[in-house]
């Protein structure tokens, strides 16, 4: 019986890993690989943003739109992947993410609140408006890099 | 003169690559990690749906429509970084997404609106329909893969 009873929790750790087909990592791992895969779709959809807002791309409104609006759903979902644990490994996540978790909390916030915003203003035709808004979204990209993210050498 | 002009350019280059700080990559390395970070996020918030659908995680409502609002979203991303010239290097991507494109536009269709339906459907309380949703989405993903991602060994 007590050989049957592996078998079954063998089988359910089996069907829990075989949806995401990463048995081969620990879920600190996983949650590091996620996470680092969420901040790249950001930076990729922020890059063409940027650059328009810069004006070294030329402003395609369609275009802006839709990738403001990625960035808007995109800046909440990095932060489910600070689990417990995940703190060394292949990060550039730093200590204080865990030991100052309130404050790392509320500039997530403002890094949410202003893609939001940017999603709604990037519908309308005011490009000043928008570029002002892309401002502060940038500005909670740099305060969270500036205290939660180790620096490359 | 000429000199001048170069540093323009490079100035230029400069402001194009600063937002997404890529620049050590080409532009087609960077479009593969980029993919691969969408297919990552996609398979993060899969698992879980996955592991609810099934059984072996108990059903949470609120999370479940979460992550299925979170997937309709992402299933629209990763299809744009499939540019031309990403198809070797650190990829799974088949060739066929090349030579067979309105074939992998086509099942990349499916897995969007599938996903948009689970989306929708994981709203309400049905959970008998949300599972069978969960398998409509789960067989566009087989499709792709059966035809448009390498084996792994």
């Amino acid at each position: 019986m007590k050989k049957l009873s592996m078998i079954a929790v063998s089988m359910t750790l089996l069907a829990i890993f075989a949806g995401d087909a990463q048995a081969e990592m620990t879920r600190e791992e996983y949650a590091i690989k996620f996470r680092r895969g969420g901040y790249t779709m950001i930076g990729w959809y922020y890059g063409t943003l940027h650059r328009m807002a810069k004006g070294v791309m030329a402003y395609d409104k369609a275009l802006f739109a839709r990738n403001a609006e990625y960035l808007a759903v995109l800046s909440k979902l990095p932060k489910d992947g600070f689990i417990p644990g995940s703190d060394s490994g292949e990060t550039k996540a730093r200590l204080e993410i865990w030991s100052n978790s309130d404050e790392f909390k509320k500039v997530n916030e403002h890094f949410e609140n202003e893609s939001a915003k940017l999603g709604e203003v990037a519908k309308g035709d005011n490009f000043e408006a928008i570029k002002e808004q892309f401002g502060k979204v940038q500005k909670t990209c740099k305060a969270c890099h500036d205290d939660f993210k180790k620096r490359t050498e």
